[in-house]
């Protein structure tokens, strides 16, 4: 049997074999988040899975990029609380809620100014890449202008 | 935009909108185990993603099937502790370890006598059934005396 199976023991949101990474190389467009690929990246014995589980960890007052792409992601909150911006909605998020952003939703997660916003996001292996709307596109997408607010960029 | 985006909240392991389902139909190579498909069941609004994302809940002392497939599993406790057979191996588990099922590995989850197990399941939306060995396969899946000790069945 070619067995692969294995155990990332976890240790307060830090995983043995796991190393914790910035969230994007553009550090412009996003603040304070860090990165955990759990399982599903480039590690030879992990090829058979067709999905990347990732654990984001977003500092207080920290937020992702507002950005969208076609491929669907599945969000469960781990760790603390914040919100979610979906289109024109935005959402509070608590502990093990789960966020399912359809395909295209331009989205943004963000810390709550004084507690972590930690969530594990599932996606394809292979997927497109997102896209940062400029001023113009943002316009065509956010129909909201209380929304607009809530966006950090 | 066709915005299917959503949020399920959670009350204390319980998703508003998610059903709490039987694990398995036959319920006599299981124990006290409960489903729920958190995102990428049979909803039409969630048919864009390609793995689906459930959790399981492990009463104490209770198990799920020793089975093996060809689809990998991802596994993330949330909830409690216990225990995982994978193959010749058993590793104990806490919350947020990070299990990797390959493929085709014998697995079994356990819950502690007086605890819940509770962690999420991530599979292929599309994958191969689950095969329950008989006993002269579970000779030949597993060589050690000890871990077929450990067992439920």
């Amino acid at each position: 049997m070619t067995d692969q199976s294995k155990v990332h023991r976890c240790h307060d949101f830090d995983w043995e074999g796991v190393p914790r990474r910035e969230y994007k190389d553009d550090t412009s467009i996003f603040r304070d988040v860090h990165r955990y690929t759990l399982l599903g990246g480039d590690a030879e014995d992990e090829q058979a899975l067709n999905f990347q589980t990732r654990y984001f960890e977003v500092e207080p007052g920290g937020y992702t990029s507002f950005e969208h792409h076609e491929h669907p992601h599945c969000v469960v909150v781990l760790r603390g609380g914040g919100k979610v911006i979906l289109g024109d909605e935005i959402h509070s998020l608590g502990k093990h809620d789960v966020v399912y952003v359809s395909p295209d939703t331009p989205h943004q997660f963000k810390a709550e100014a004084d507690a972590p916003l930690g969530f594990l996001c599932i996606v394809d292996r292979d997927r497109d890449r997102p896209v940062i709307p400029d001023d113009e596109e943002l316009g065509q997408l956010i129909g909201s202008e209380q929304i607009k607010k809530e966006i950090n960029r």
